[in-house]
């Protein structure tokens, strides 16, 4: 009866410590404020679903990924294994509801059942958006643009969204009469950064000809700035068409808002998934490209078409937060956030509790976050809890400073004291100090 | 190979349109602040877990209601079906690492496979916070203060919070001599604003003496307000002691910071589980009583204790967030969210698409959520556009308006149009009007 049960969590599954979360939720705060500016509205679909609504769509790998079992009621559901296939579901269901062109984004928890080395976790949070209803420049354009954007806003040193186009690529293949082998060669190429030139293209000899081979690493490899690289392969992908104005398009639009810095016409972008047909995304952190794309995307032709015979076409990414986040705090660029109070009030006198929750009160009615140190206890003591938890300050009043009106404030860091403060002189002290605590930013 | 997969969700699992994701994100936004500002912090723990580890205390009924399952690795698992259980593993496990007293918030989705029917789900959201680690008055006044705090932030129309003491409760039944019938009285007891008195006497004495149940029935009904519902619960259990105390200064501390008019010393509060040893809260829409509590919890005595042999005791309550959106609809007390853009800025003419681009980043940089039109159609269908999604404004730029510097704004509602504006101009405009636009509120 008093065994005691391990507190263990599943591998691959975790915890998050009050820092860790309020970083996290500030991160997803501040990229939810961008979608919104851009008028991305927020959705949310089940957790758990139908098995045969998830898997519909290439079932292969995933199968043995996903978490899925049979529930009380005998149906064969699974846990979402991604936000693409419940947005796709979910256009078919409600499409009658919206309006198209659709932007939306969804930032939620996903399960895959895989591998759990180097960094990758069974339950990680998805960070999506995308534009559906439309196939336009505009729109390729605009989702580029919400990248670098919401990624400058979470201040991140430099960014470099590298772009290809599919379509373009394709076409390249069609010439050199390997159309048959797209699938495996998109996958052989996107080795490209991992395995370098030489073993990339002895990767392609094996499927084609050696010229054909050339052809290829001389159309991922184009170089000399955007504009030459665009003019070399649209002439090796036989001359201009619609895809080549698209992508031309988009690099003008670029140049119009003044992010042209922050792009990179880079045709080794396959994005390996046939899913994509059109305009392909990758997102690096300038000064940390080693840790690979933190936000990646692109143009798919069909978003629905298994639960619909409406043609739904589309354009979206997803920031890999776990990655992002991870990269930020190696680059020094996570905001210093912090889940504890910017003030404690220390329990002097147990008779002036109630004050002590007055206080505090009215420390929150001014946007100063406030907690009471609930019961007596040495003064060091308390101290010392308020320090180790990370608050700034503490706020101490005995019988003779609630009989004058006034508190004494302590600063932690260098207990540096200030003495006979009302609270609007204290709420001064503490907001001047602490610009950077979570409840004072816009979230 | 072309067969539609119907898109249909599990019973009891929804999708949540734009507009009431984002009511329910700038709620859960406004309570998260609150929290902060009282010194909660953020965690979060996995969705799945053990089913060892959630089971360990009182399998029972929550069995059948569990979504349980052995995993791709033979481990037997289940998704959580209340955020308290996590809770205590994580305190267990993360001992070392926190500081007590420790106060938390979790909102997060929970899961239960129980009958759908009267509004239950079987995916929904919890919204709990604790404040473990000491076992004193100002904890439990501290719970009392942020549910009247968090719900007055929502602009609740108005709120009681009923409260009662299971320490005194079960002292009257000692007395009484009936305390090994206490769980079965409690939930019986818990009947009465259902049932009503007379049931409620007839259900008692079942279970004892006539004048047993009679003066359970006094002490469950007593009235004239909260001094005078203390002083005869008090004489009923058998004069004053610790408990009555802890009491007594509990409503003491809500005279002093002003919230009396909000808390209802109400003895008929038992909360049925057994789990509770001290206060209890239940919270009630006083314009809409019959919907339920909408914020409920209570004072445990060891939360972890199948995890770890430190005592760990707590106090705390939980928002029932579909609930308490369900009759805030009712009261007409929603604030009016919407997940539209502030303004939609026409395509008018496509060569100018990357001046559009430019406005709407201009939009946003002032802090005005913006869409723009992303290809060429006729005006009067892009204007339908804008005012079925909702925005309360659409921008419109001709050739004209582009070489002059100034764009048109129309205002949907009524159809007024404001022209010849520049990019500020149209920004205090729409600022003007749209006070509650969600981007614009703190969240």
């Amino acid at each position: 009866m008093n065994t005691i049960i391990q507190p263990r969590v599943l591998k691959g599954f975790r915890d998050f410590l009050p820092n860790a979360e309020a970083a996290r939720k500030s991160i997803i705060s501040t990229l939810e404020h961008d979608f919104r500016l851009h008028g991305f509205a927020p959705i949310d679909t089940p957790m758990l679903e139908y098995t045969e609504v998830l898997l519909g769509k290439g079932g292969g790998d995933t199968d043995k990924q996903i978490y899925r079992f049979e529930d009380n009621g005998g149906r064969d559901v699974a846990l979402r294994f991604d936000l693409t296939v419940p947005f796709a579901r979910y256009m078919a269901a409600h499409r009658a509801e919206l309006y198209l062109p659709f932007k939306r984004y969804h930032i939620a928890k996903v399960f895959r059942g895989e591998n759990t080395q180097r960094g990758r976790y069974r339950e990680f949070m998805q960070c999506d958006f995308d534009i559906v209803g439309t196939d336009c420049a505009s729109a390729d354009f605009e989702i580029l643009l919400l990248i670098v954007r919401s990624l400058e806003s979470l201040q991140v040193p430099a960014i470099d969204v590298h772009i290809a186009h599919r379509g373009i690529f394709n076409r390249l293949l069609n010439r050199l009469g390997i159309q048959e082998h797209s699938a495996e060669v998109l996958r052989r190429v996107d080795k490209l950064k991992k395995i370098g030139r030489d073993q990339t293209h002895a990767l392609l000899v094996e499927l084609m000809p050696a010229q054909a081979a050339d052809e290829i690493m001389s159309y991922i490899h184009a170089e000399g700035g955007n504009a030459a690289v665009l003019e070399r392969i649209t002439e090796l992908a036989g001359g201009p068409d619609e895809n080549t104005e698209r992508l031309s398009q988009v690099l003008r639009f670029a140049e119009e808002l003044g992010i042209q810095d922050s792009v990179v016409l880079d045709p080794s972008i396959t994005r390996g998934l046939d899913y994509y047909t059109g305009i392909v995304y990758e997102s690096f952190l300038r000064d940390l490209p080693e840790i690979g794309s933190v936000c990646s995307g692109g143009r798919y032709n069909d978003l629905a078409s298994i639960y619909t015979k409406e043609h739904i076409p589309g354009v979206g990414a997803s920031i890999g937060l776990d990655r992002l986040i991870a990269g930020l705090e190696e680059l020094g660029a996570l905001k210093d956030t912090t889940a504890a109070p910017d003030v404690v009030i220390i329990c002097q006198d147990e008779s002036l509790l109630g004050h002590y929750h007055n206080l505090a009160d009215q420390f929150r009615a001014a946007g100063v976050s406030a907690e009471v140190y609930p019961e007596s206890r040495k003064i060091p003591a308390q101290f010392a809890f308020a320090e180790k938890k990370g608050s700034p300050y503490v706020a101490i009043c005995g019988l003779s400073e609630h009989e004058a009106g006034v508190l004494n404030l302590r600063r932690i860091s260098d207990r540096t004291n200030f003495d006979g403060l009302s609270l609007e002189a204290a709420c001064e002290i503490i907001r001047s100090a602490a610009p950077t605590t979570q409840v004072h930013t816009k979230e």
